[in-house]
């Protein structure tokens, strides 16, 4: 891969212009670089888990906080302040985008997100117009204000797949078994496609304007992805997270894919345009890494539950992911899904120092 | 595997004494011998998307019917005579052997079960006690009822494998990351092992009653072991679940074990001493009978979901399936998880005659 540049024009790798990222150990270990230990970061560092957030959270619905800059600033913040983490992820939810370009969704606390007019026909997926950048122009300005503060330590880029955020539109909101979603797109493959497309245009322009500002690399959640078979994935999924894998890539930066329950998908997330495949805690790194079968460094994976069991067996269960990262191509250290609300910050600050004394 | 004899003193097999499902489809299947086509059968075909079900169930709650022959029976037979499906099961739920060794559980219509006191402690555990045949006279009489009444239709008993068990009564209900019970067993293995002895012999005595009163073959569903790690499974659930099948080794009945998302555990599951393997839609057939490595006949794998997209989309999905399940070491035909309440019934009947047809 090509060294990260935030813009078309500037020279070559190696000056002053480079991204002030692009010797973190982030981007070193999704490079393939050998780093001495693995980079550390937790999917929803940001979030619950931290009474500082709590705190900055009340009275403020989550939608709310998302398009407040001071908000995402400080919130983005939090975690790489208290525990050292390797880098940031922009607080945001997967909805954020499909709210920005018009959608009618409310997040229900307890539920998650509600779409008022659930998405179900051709003439519904007329309705959706396409993310412009002037949509998001207070993402932009999250964006800048992290990164200005964030310095060497990258930023990541966040933003739900195609996949996933058509099954919230198709079911209304969360679902056990996605049975709207799956029948739409096996009965009715064209208003299926028509829809991903939309979708897929709203993921790669919500994660280019972020990666314009100053992103360091991007994460494309694809987190109700493991629910497909293989088959239906490769059919009906693929080709829209690579539209949108593929818009991102004449930036250079880090493309990092992920979805909770994805062993038998991991290669094609691969084959979708991941530069790094992220893996939750069911497949073993070694594993995913000899599945993926080609030179892609990993993310993950420790069972975040395991984070509530103490810190004996966290130490233990955080050397066997590291050993076993190492028998990867490149190892970013993360957990296999989002860190729990439940969880002691003080846990997370140590699994940091302990990956960090490797 | 020997030929299955319900007591130790009957002749051996080819004499009359055999069992009358002896011969069928199912079990021959499950003893890896050649069939024309796969037998079939629907987990939760006896359920809430056959309206017979629902008019017969108004007015009774769900631990209720569980308990009452009569009921049982019929509910257990509908989808044999609807269907023309080649075993029937035997309608229960999961917890029904608990409510029988005395535990306060309810199962709260949308929610599922829900344990008046949570088991968190060794005292908790403690009170448990072991179940007895006297217990569960009730199901020894649904189990002669039925084998009567089905003649060379293999019924397969039922129970829930002490991970599942012990997921709800160390959570108190249904839970979606189980951190409760992975925070347990490492913290406390000792506590959790006592536990899972418990429901080893909770669960074995439910099936060996079950196999005694006339069952042909017996499955054990881990619904939730596919939330788990390999080396969780390895270490903490595997070897109680190798428990309750050891028990069971001298009937000579084919034993079925099954869980939802248990792609990186098939073969531990055949390890633990599974006959067949079940698998969910994840994993294609031939892939899971690779990764089992062994002669294991294997069970499933219709996505659910797939039986509400029409039946062009149903056909070419079962062809699929048929064609995948004649690579593995023997198959049974049946969905990746159970039969979805909204499912047209007609559907099923069509995909048992297309699967008897091929």
């Amino acid at each position: 891969m090509s060294s990260f540049r935030p813009t078309q024009n500037l020279p070559a790798a190696g000056t002053a212009a480079v991204h002030p990222a692009e010797q973190s150990l982030l981007l070193r270990a999704a490079r393939g670089e050998h780093t001495d230990h693995p980079p550390v970061w937790f999917m929803r560092q940001a979030g619950r888990s931290l009474p500082e957030y709590r705190a900055l959270r009340t009275g403020t619905k989550m939608l709310q906080a998302c398009r407040t800059p001071e908000l995402v600033t400080e919130i983005t913040l939090q975690p790489v302040r208290r525990h050292g983490v390797d880098a940031a992820i922009l607080f945001s939810d997967i909805v954020v985008p499909l709210v920005a370009a018009g959608l009618d969704i409310e997040i229900v606390p307890g539920t998650g997100p509600v779409v008022a007019e659930p998405v179900r026909s051709a003439a519904d997926v007329e309705r959706i117009r396409p993310l412009d950048r002037d949509d998001i122009s207070d993402i932009e300005t999250s964006v800048r204000l992290l990164v200005a503060e964030l310095g060497e330590t990258p930023l990541i880029g966040f933003a739900g797949a195609p996949y996933t955020l058509a099954s919230y539109l198709v079911e209304g909101g969360p679902s056990k078994d996605h049975a709207r979603t799956k029948a739409l797109m096996h009965a009715e493959p064209d208003v299926w496609n028509a829809l991903l497309d939309r979708l897929a245009q709203i993921s790669a322009t919500f994660l280019t304007v972020q990666l314009e500002a100053g992103a360091a690399a991007v994460q494309l959640f694809d987190s109700w992805a493991g629910g497909l078979s293989a088959a239906d994935y490769r059919r009906f999924a693929l080709p829209h997270s690579q539209a949108v894998f593929a818009a991102l890539a004449d930036t250079g930066a880090p493309r990092i894919h992920f979805g909770v329950g994805t062993g038998e998908l991991l290669d094609l997330m691969r084959q979708a345009g991941a530069d790094v495949v992220g893996v939750d805690w069911r497949t073993p790194l070694d594993v995913a890494a000899a599945r993926i079968g080609q030179a892609t460094p990993v993310q993950g994976n420790l069972d975040p539950a395991i984070l509530l069991a103490g810190w004996p067996v966290i130490e233990s269960e955080v050397r066997r992911i590291v050993a076993e990262g190492r028998r990867a191509p490149g190892h970013i250290f993360n957990l296999g899904h989002g860190v729990l609300p439940e969880t002691d910050p003080a846990m997370l600050s140590r699994v940091v120092e302990l990956v960090h004394s490797l």
